[in-house]
């Protein structure tokens, strides 16, 4: 008998944002019946107004648990949580009914994958102003899930086109990010980075390891990080027959990674990662000032439960329209119904 | 009359390294006498040895001054320092011969700028280790160049493709980079992005400034260097009508600038501005472990003559096998003649 097709929990993110008509979007589609079990956590009237929006032909089934859910293409299951006004509810507006109810989706989908209910979780935008307002502060889902699930060594992945990029620091100033750079660290994302990559299918990762300082400080001449942090983590890599190489000069190191030469790359700090994502997998139209494309996809690695996400935010200036693509969404479905399916030696 | 085409000094850079062959490939090209008249500055044997070397049909006449040179294409006049031993002088190798050359020739072409004898300077590639091997302790040719011209405030814009990238600061540690975020200096180099752009014949360039932290600092969570240093010199900067625009999150800056939404970014440290010129401009072949194209020009802003570069190094492993290109040098050469012919109002 064939392995059953992993259950899904995806949330639909901030109510107000495109995340509900991205999701009823993704759903529709016929190929992500193929890999995975999906269904939505959030409210159903949301999405029964998304999949109109989005102009899907999709039935909308509210269900009080997983074990209800029918999983056929053509009728999403939503798991009905009963925070959303909806006649308050308006798109692209900052509230903090609409931050509570994506929180509530989250900390929903969190403890269904850690009751073992789902395979994996699949996070929609949220918005952190709304969030804020809700009473919860954190800088985004990366932190939320960190914390609901105890977890002390996590790291953000993201995925654009062939490039996957771990990130040692995130959501912290860029002098802050400087001093995070300690070896420690450096060696836990190098294995989370490894372990990723062969959740994915990866045999034998190669991991590009970035330099913090300029030309890889030039051998000491500006930055002591290379010397002192960066390269005795990627020694103690190696001595535990991970194949890492560095600390490489961030300039050329990402045309060589989207060349292929490493599997996955350790980014020091935020923006040295997400440059380089973002002008691959993002387009703009400079004529209709819009995103043409976004792709991209989040996987919050070190957690106990599967976590991947899109890469964009809740785009409250289109919200509503019916406009927003689920490029990204699909992609996050496609890598947690990957991930959710390859089988580990642990 | 029509105005002269200008005088450009091209260096050849490091005698050991790619520099001679491309520049006898480049001047070997009808094309760029259409629009300058050049010359090299450095030694006539390396470059007779260079034009074999890269196969092209070319005759190496040497001259003691810029007022014997014919510009005669075909001929390349070489203003002649005898100061590299051609038996001695290996390809690919670091020694303080090529090293006090590559120097001798940039304070040459310098001198004859100030002078007046040429219109603008274009340097090939040079070595640090070999430069300070020769006793000469640069971090590179912007230092040089400041050094030489008496030049406090200046910064480099680096150009691939339609992104053109000024820097606050270059080759300092990145905690160091951060440090030197600050609201006079950001000015100064907002002032010299659009005098660059309007010598590059934009007339009312769109000049965007990045942010230093991530999300640019999302409203002053992660770091203050936005709100007390980047909007206050944008504001300034607005004030004496430049088109400035900021602080932007870097992550989806580039990306807009790619498309075409500013003529010109200022990012707040080297890598920042680096990895999505060099995402974009250079392409890395997998199969042969060496770069296919490398395009992208380096100028240096705020010194009393004009500079432009190539924006790649010596490349040693490649060096005397006539397989370089000679295309970033190329249109090294052509940002030169074209900042020397455009009419400024100063």
């Amino acid at each position: 008998m064939a392995k059953a097709k992993p259950i899904l929990g995806i949330t639909m993110g901030d109510p107000a944002g495109i995340g509900p008509e991205i999701a009823a979007k993704a759903v529709a589609e016929e190929e992500v019946y193929k890999i995975c079990r999906p269904f939505i956590v959030g409210h159903a009237d949301v999405m029964r107004q998304a999949s109109d929006i989005a102009g899907v032909d999709l039935q909308v089934r509210a269900v009080a648990q997983v074990a209800e859910a029918g999983f056929q293409h053509g009728t999403i299951d939503v798991l009905h949580l009963n925070n959303v006004d909806i006649d308050s509810l308006q798109p692209g507006k900052v509230s903090a009914m609409a931050g509570n109810a994506a929180f509530e989706a989250i900390n929903k989908v969190i403890e269904l994958a850690l009751d073992k209910q789902i395979d994996a979780t699949v996070t929609g935008p949220i918005h952190k102003q709304a969030l804020n307002l809700a009473g919860h502060h954190f800088a985004g889902h990366t932190e939320i899930y960190a914390h609901l699930t105890n977890t002390k060594d996590y790291a953000m992945m993201l995925i654009a086109e062939n490039l996957r990029i771990v990130h040692i620091s995130t959501h912290v100033s860029l002098m802050q990010a400087c001093k995070s750079v300690k070896r420690e660290r450096i060696l836990k994302v190098i294995q989370l980075a490894d372990d990723a990559c062969k959740k994915l299918g990866i045999k034998s990762p190669k991991v590009g390891v970035a330099a913090l300082n300029p030309h890889a400080s030039d051998g000491g001449l500006f930055g002591t990080e290379e010397q002192q942090e960066i390269i005795p983590a990627i020694e103690a890599a190696k001595s535990s027959e991970i194949c890492a190489e560095g600390p490489l000069p961030a300039d050329t190191l990402f045309a060589k990674a989207k060349a292929g030469v490493y599997d996955v790359v350790v980014a020091m700090y935020h923006d040295q990662g997400h440059i380089p994502l973002k002008l691959l997998g993002f387009s703009w139209d400079k004529e209709e000032s819009k995103w043409l494309s976004v792709t991209g996809v989040n996987i919050t690695l070190g957690l106990p439960i599967i976590r991947t996400s899109v890469d964009h935010g809740t785009a409250f200036d289109i919200a509503g329209k019916g406009t927003a693509s689920p490029k990204s969404l699909i992609q996050a479905i496609e890598y947690a119904a990957k991930m959710a399916s390859t089988p580990t030696s642990k």
